[in-house]
């Protein structure tokens, strides 16, 4: 079975097939309508064959799709009928899940995604649990995503956000009883040396992820296979 | 189907099985190895009817069962056999997660245990994610075991206590995207009023979460049903 998978993000939608190396994409942006998006990917890979397709989604994600509207995106994607508009199954996951699935190598995985702010996910098994660890506090009671978010890289300078950055991964890791910490995110690389038990996940961990949503998917597509990933509510 | 729940704690083994209202128990301590354990619930439980058996371990557990010694009773109990002593099929699950489960009314729970130490673990679904939450510092450098454990309350005295509770469960209802955070443990009495989005645990709770593992289960017992709890490792 070939998967297309969609990575959506804020400045450029990704796409990506299976049995393809080389991945496509164009710019996003606050016009961009979940229609414009659908329409757009589906002429951009005309020439790719597909059976099924993962979405990776800005923003948080249920049972049915998007549950709330995209923070840099344009507006109509809640209810907005994927299945439909691309004419295949459609499993929709937001983002951070995604890469965090095709980073995942066994035990248990504490993903931190260092962005604007700070995502995480837990993954153990074919569980996903998407986090806000982003909220808790320092220890100098600030919040974690204002120390290690964008912000705190620029206000406290490389050395010291590199060094809070091992402090707070060694201290989650531990809480969370993850064996392993996988770091995301446009921040990541800045990340060096690599503290004790963290790596930086792959540019291609998304894709990864979306090819992952299917595996042993069997048709009629309904409903997910019993080994099935899963990212629970 | 009929289930024996047995309740394993430093304190006392406690009993209940499916169709019965009183449950019975023993002391336990240092001395009791998972041998004494077994022949002293089926002498007490030998006027019940049961076709399984669910067992609360006070320790990590794995997918073949405990993984580490318990603290408070003999050694012996990792490699036990104890579907062969039972001879029954036997769920063995860490404690607090059993409670957990028997406490979880849908959506995403943080439990939160206050004993000796705190205990955690994260409920959505039928998922079970054991946590150490305990490591995590208080905003004050200390780990939020020593504040919201039994030396806490010792040391910072009840209203002290109760407000720091409060605090940390706001903060980790958020973290952890949790709808509500029930409260186990012995000191759970202690925290009137419950601070918002928190309630206590039922004493029953234990035992609910052991019927509960055998939920839509379906002969021969040799594997989970695929709508079963799931402890995730």
């Amino acid at each position: 079975m070939n998967v297309l998978v969609v990575d959506i993000g804020g400045s450029h939608v990704k796409m990506l097939a299976s049995g393809h190396t080389e991945s496509r994409q164009f710019d996003s942006g606050k016009d961009l309508t979940p229609r414009a998006m659908v329409d757009r990917v589906r002429e951009m890979t005309a020439d790719w064959r597909y059976d099924v397709v993962s979405l990776g989604y800005p923003g948080k994600v249920g049972p049915n799709g998007p549950e709330e509207e995209p923070g840099n995106l344009a507006h109509g994607w809640v209810g907005f009928d994927f299945g439909k508009a691309f004419g295949k199954p459609v499993r929709v996951v937001n983002d951070a899940a995604m890469q965090a699935i095709g980073g995942y190598t066994g035990g248990r995985m504490l993903f931190l995604g260092l962005g604007t702010g700070l995502g995480s996910a837990l993954v153990a098994e074919r569980v996903v649990v998407p986090l806000e660890l982003g909220n808790l506090p320092y220890k100098t009671g600030e919040l974690l995503s204002d120390r290690l978010g964008k912000r705190g890289l620029e206000k406290y300078g490389k050395a010291e956000w590199v060094r809070m950055v091992g402090e707070v991964t060694g201290v989650l890791r531990v809480a969370m009883m993850a064996d392993y910490v996988v770091l995301g995110g446009g921040n990541a690389a800045e990340v060096d040396p690599l503290p004790e038990g963290v790596r930086r996940g792959g540019n291609a961990d998304a894709f990864t992820g979306g090819f992952r949503l299917w595996e042993d998917d069997v048709e009629p597509h309904d409903r997910p296979p019993s080994t099935a990933w899963r990212v629970v509510p």
